[in-house]
């Protein structure tokens, strides 16, 4: 066999393992040492082929792909600096729990060392970051040679697959000739027949808890006369009915950050509750709602709020349930479960069988309510009363005007903040996503476009300004792939987040430090990339802007332009309106 | 001491310490964890502080201004993925042997693993691409915190400065409060007091060649006849001029990459060849000048039929000298010798005092200057009868109108081999650079702003669309800073160098992974970060719209579309002229 048939007939076994291992996307960029991968999936025919030009954004769309889909998506590049631009993404994904397999083209060994062009150390480029790092062998006529291919495939899936899903890198030496004369080999016959790995290993089994586990938290809410239910970022879909179901049987009200997914849906009750950002600002308040049992689920909330008052209850139990990750930056949970929390929640649900919950519980549960209810009121009035643009409101409106089933994905730093604060709860599905493991404004336009592209529904991104222009790079995709994805654009021309931290009081260094406006206008960037651009003057202008991008498909700039130092004061003013409610 | 006093010290001293021993540009991106020394080099006022939005333009435009000033310049980012962007500018400044101290905030020990936001591991992020990596302590009121600061600038500087130089990572964990109320306090009064290290320290003595060593490559080259010098990337000013005197001493032609600043310059001798890599490419005419000796300086060419003529002189002795890397991916050196090359050029000429070469010595070098000039005329001729515009010619035009002093950034892929072609050599002085550590496509806008910006002289960029594409975000710095830059946009709507390489033969897969053609107008590209821009149909409008740009300052972009088809007959139309003259 020729060195060239050789080679192809490994990566042709690696790309069919995959394949029959249920992966189904492959974003990749452009390069010549990747040629023998690159052309293996395209040949392939099993896969769906992104390609992209810029390897940063190229990783978030994979990222934002394996986010929205739960399935892990591969990612390819040539050697070089090429691979050293996919690293943020896998930081995100480390963080985040997506699975990523990153494969990455690399010289071979003998290329090493010497002075040879575009060649780089790329075996520990992703450190800590990926859960399993394996340099392959350069790809040979050998029959193990294959196999190993074949293995490694199931073994990098089965590794981004596990609890926590996560990254995996793969770095493929690739030697001279890459191309084959004519169309690329396919691979041989072993490829197609049966892995000795079935597809089900790959899936981890949820890891239940066990009886003993289950009886002890139940005897400790069995008792509780204020329990508290907290959902943080989380992607199983079967948590929130389940979740539900016990707040229910218990009579806890459920503070439920957006991205727990409990917030928003068919199982929504009258114990979820939107607006305790707004409420727990109000310290006088919190102390009189102050819980004697507190169950914890996903990450750490978005609201700095509820994680301060959650600080504040170290007297009072806390269990934290999670099945990856330990996510107590508050350091007060007496105990962590490790185990699946929907099966958790099913399993003390069906264990409280007859239960009724002592009355106090249920008085608890309408001081959360009123409460609720009062914030709520009081947000939407006071959003409606101001006179300027407010960024919040941006939240209120979209809770509107989303269609069920949409996306509705946030940006780091102020969106997602305000979407905890404002997006009202309730039972119609949104889907919510943000990048919350490492919290970075890189890469969320693309990332929210490989979500949009894998959820094919309509899809709304809520962005500021550093963060949009961060990741300009990533609007190609929706250009080259006719995605749909409507860009609400919050341009306070600078890092709005800064004017509510104390570096706001630094005048003489603010704004070339913090604040750093730029100017930018960002209609050229729209035209540049084919998108709809619209400013809206009025909110019922930014209510048919929304909606007429939602509807036509394609990509769509909603620009809302505010002011830095208006929005710290429009904020105040509500949770101040709020505390005054809640008198 | 509070602890922020006690914080704001410790930093202080860090600062100080940097400013004293040279160090004089920060460049930084806004954040909050990086508050502290953000605010120490801001007020300390003894740097020049850069402010950029997207990490990875900010490192390469870092990258940029180390390059071309050849001292360190410090990065400063917050925590999470924002340091994960530098990874791409800190593989380049590894591979390069750039001097970058990359500073990275971080939260401090107790905020890790246990699920706090924007919290990675942030230790070993740079793995083997930096030559140090140091954990700060979290700053305290200890004298001995602040000595260890103090002491890390100066220890972190000498391993920048190393030969060859590199980048540092010091990561720094902050505790809050992280923001003093009222103005930063000052570094205490030891931060004033002389360092034990002194600045001298920080910079290596270069390695002379000891006597034996000069005497055996004096012998070895004091009987050549048919001596030949190649001169690849390297950045020492000096070493043009010692390399030139050695070569008229001896005879030898000099094959001289532009990235070796030999091509050009108030040193050029007519034995400074500028066309052997068209020479080259006629294999029969290359045998019948294969050298008896070779003398290797700096990197690997960036020219494969010099790489690969060299690679066939396996049997003739080669000595490569070299003061940092291992540069000879063609395996075929006889010797290495480790010290400062333009020493070494000194040192041999004066051991060679009154050394007369053989005539076949002087014969050989006619040979090669002959058919320099041939092919130098077929070039310029052959590339003055396309019709249609042509890539390389950008470069013959650049040479005419290019100032004395001017800077020569070549993007990678194809603008840095087209420079290597078809850019003349002669007596005025051009500048050349091109990141050719790991060669990546990415980052080129940014670095060559910070050259443009360290060396405030005119300045032109030659970048291809995919490179141009990659790195937008980077024109952003023009804009804030006022930088000039002329860009020269060779737009052929994708990859271009693919149609050179054994990928055009897929044609099934060659546009969608390879040739990739995205469709941009750059036009609001332009718009959007305020550039002047133009398209010229002619050469003679290309020559007045680049005059027009390095008269006038500012960013100019200066579009010259092409089609990556025609291109690759036109280079081969060309070659095969070269190949008729030499006949």
């Amino acid at each position: 066999m020729d060195s060239v048939t050789a080679l192809y007939r490994c990566v042709g076994a690696f790309v069919s393992a995959l394949e029959r291992l249920g992966l189904r996307h492959v974003c990749l960029c452009p390069g010549s040492r990747s040629t023998p991968l690159a052309l293996a999936f395209a040949r392939h025919g099993g896969f769906r082929v992104w390609v992209h030009l810029d390897e940063r954004s190229a990783a978030f769309f994979a990222l934002g792909l394996a986010k929205a889909s739960r399935q892990a998506v591969a990612l390819l590049c040539t050697s070089g600096t090429a691979a050293a631009n996919f690293v943020p993404a896998v930081v995100e994904a480390d963080a985040a729990h997506v699975a990523l397999l990153v494969c990455t083209a690399d010289r071979p060994p003998e290329l090493h060392h010497v002075g040879a062009n575009q060649t780089v150390e790329q075996h520990h480029l992703y450190d800590r970051h990926v859960r399993l790092a394996i340099d392959m062998p350069v790809p040979d006529g050998e029959a193990t040679t294959r196999r190993y291919f074949q293995h490694m495939a199931a073994r990098a899936l089965s590794a981004c697959r596990a609890a926590p899903n996560g990254p995996v890198h793969l770095n493929f030496p690739f030697r001279e000739p890459l191309v084959p004369k004519g169309p690329p080999p396919l691979a041989g016959g072993e490829a197609k027949r049966a892995l000795p790995l079935t597809s089900a290993l790959l899936l981890p089994a949820p890891r239940m808890p066990n009886q003993e586990q289950v009886t002890a938290v139940a005897d400790l809410i069995r008792g509780a006369r204020r329990g508290l239910i907290v959902c943080g970022g989380q992607d199983d879909p079967a948590f929130p009915a389940a979740v539900s179901q016990l707040a229910t049987k218990m009579r806890f009200p459920v503070l439920a950050d957006p991205l727990s997914g409990v917030r928003c849906g068919f199982h929504h009750t009258d114990l979820i509750l939107d607006s305790y950002d707004a409420i727990l600002r109000d310290t006088a308040f919190a102390a009189r709602v102050a819980p004697d049992v507190v169950l914890r689920f996903g990450a750490a909330p978005t609201s700095k709020p509820l994680l301060q008052f959650l600080e504040r209850q170290a007297s009072c139990p806390q269990v934290l349930v999670t099945d990856g990750d330990w996510t107590d930056p508050t350091l007060v949970a007496a105990a962590l479960l490790a185990a699946d929390p929907a099966a958790c929640c099913q399993a003390l649900t069906a264990v409280l069988g007859g239960h009724i919950p002592p009355k106090t519980a249920t008085a608890y549960a309408r001081r959360w309510q009123r409460a609720d209810a009062a914030a709520r009121a009081a947000l939407a009035a006071g959003s409606g009363e101001l006179n300027e643009p407010f960024e919040g409101r941006v939240f209120l409106e979209l809770a509107r005007l989303l269609p069920e089933g949409a996306l509705l994905f946030a940006g780091n730093s102020m969106p997602v903040r305000d979407l905890d604060s404002f997006f009202p709860g309730g039972t119609r599905d949104v889907h919510f996503l943000a990048n919350r493991g490492a919290s970075g404004i890189d890469g969320v336009i693309s990332t929210a476009l490989g979500a949009a592209a894998a959820r094919q529904r309509p899809a709304v991104l809520v962005i500021g300004d550093l963060s949009f222009y961060h990741d300009m790079n990533g609007l190609l995709a929706a250009r080259q792939y006719g995605l749909g994805l409507t860009i609400v654009l919050v341009n306070n021309d600078g890092g709005g987040i800064f004017s509510f931290l104390p570096q706001a009081d630094q005048p003489d260094y603010f704004e070339q430090l913090f604040g750093t406006p730029h100017g930018l206008d960002f209609a050229p960037a729209a035209a540049l990339y084919g998108a709809q651009y619209r400013r809206p003057t009025s909110w019922d202008e930014f209510g048919a802007s929304v909606q007429a991008g939602l509807a036509s498909g394609g990509l769509h700039i909603v620009e809302v332009r505010t002011d830095r130092r208006v929005n710290v004061a429009q904020h105040r003013a509500l949770w101040q309106r709020v505390a005054e409610a809640l008198r």
